[in-house]
């Protein structure tokens, strides 16, 4: 996540994705991929990767991605929807995602994220939609709408 | 979170849960409810709690307030999906989250989970669907689907 | 659906509404209500109501209930998603569904849809988000999104 | 669908996809097509086309391609739930479904269904995840879960 971004308060590594340890290894406005090594505190309490895990991965991806194209235009990338859809338990390895760009639209942009373990079996699959917004609306305090 | 549920292998407070923060205050079959301090490590870069965060808060209602009527039967509760749309910003305070069962099926519980700021103002809803199954096939590293 | 609203071109009894029948019994910004006699050309091969039929009923109730406020004041509601959670097989008798609204955005506005049998057991449930824009870029035909 | 199907009780002309005229045109375990010609009967009364319009379509390929492969071997296929986004309005012209299978488990399989206009841009996707259960329950009027 090198990339320069205006209006960044929270550093990356010091935000959720740094609590989580994700690694963000490619993004650009079409798709993103991301690492993240499952270890005993990610998990719920049977052993598997809580599922909250995959739909922040999901999120991260498809907000940042937006974002690198739409805020240096002076807009902001928030979450209206994520929806995630658990496939395969996991207990170990590492989660490999990727995010692919469903749709571009002026207000809304859609994002496919799928995310697999080590032997490429597919875990869990989120549909995110992110909302594309003038920066001050969506950044202030009354905005009516707005998430990750 | 008191409840005594068989097969757990991660204590609560070591589990994802545990690296939240997430405290559950009540939780039956019918409704749960859990509060979560807003902490400057799970917001995202611009400042605002993480989407993640709050589809994690709802996994992790539905998935404990069914686990502790279907574990102790010897069935597994896992989550099959979680559809989660961010309403409102938050930056700072407490999330407040409400859990209610919407259908008790045979093989799926259904639960809408709805997240306040401390006004009380509807900042995030999710609608997690968790999948109810004999305890061996769910846990299995075989198993065909399974979340959180 | 007495309500005069602006921009119509299909009357809804001639519109998708009126080849399923629907009638919508109570409308206002707040909530809707509609009712729909199961008919044979209403299932699937099966025997059982279509699940496109849940979800078309709570993408008009969404959708006619947003714009009732909406379109008068020169914007479009149009659908943005809606995701149907099917709970209860229903083979006979009438459908009976209340739609309540769960926030009002300045870009979007979420319905809940609850859709019950005769003896009010709830059959299917259903989130939309209802996009709100200026009529012009909504209606055009270059318009980035837009569904029902 | 000129597969022979056990247990069919509304030839599929005569029940909800005969109402809409969908035309399935190619269905196997693993995709399935369809087309509809876009009609007046089909639009809501802004003249585009029905989102309920779109979930249908994406239910039935989704519920028929499962069908085919679990139906013969004693089970039921019924959906669980459906999320389709809307991303383009449709005036007229024909609508191109392609249904793709992400995941076959044991007890649900779940499919993306993509719906383009004649030129081939994505006018609505789809997620919809089939319950697999034994004939018998499935089937009963008293089965706690069920869709189309």
């Amino acid at each position: 996540m090198g990339a320069v971004i205006p209006g960044i308060v929270v550093p990356p590594e010091e935000s959720f994705n740094g609590l989580l340890g994700l690694a963000v290894t490619e993004c650009d406005e079409h798709s993103a991929r991301a690492e993240l090594a499952v270890r005993r505190e990610l998990l719920q309490p049977w052993g598997i990767v809580h599922g909250g895990v995959f739909a922040t991965i999901a999120e991260s991806l498809a907000s940042w991605a937006t974002a690198t194209v739409v805020v240096p235009s002076g807009q902001a990338a928030m979450g209206l929807s994520n929806a995630t859809s658990f496939l395969r338990p996991l207990r170990a390895g590492t989660i490999h995602a990727l995010a692919t760009r469903r749709h571009r639209g002026r207000t809304t942009w859609v994002w496919d994220v799928d995310m697999s373990d080590d032997e490429g079996r597919l875990c869990a699959t989120s549909r995110v939609t992110i909302a594309v917004r003038p920066f001050e609306g969506a950044a202030g305090a009354d905005a009516g709408e707005a998430g990750a």
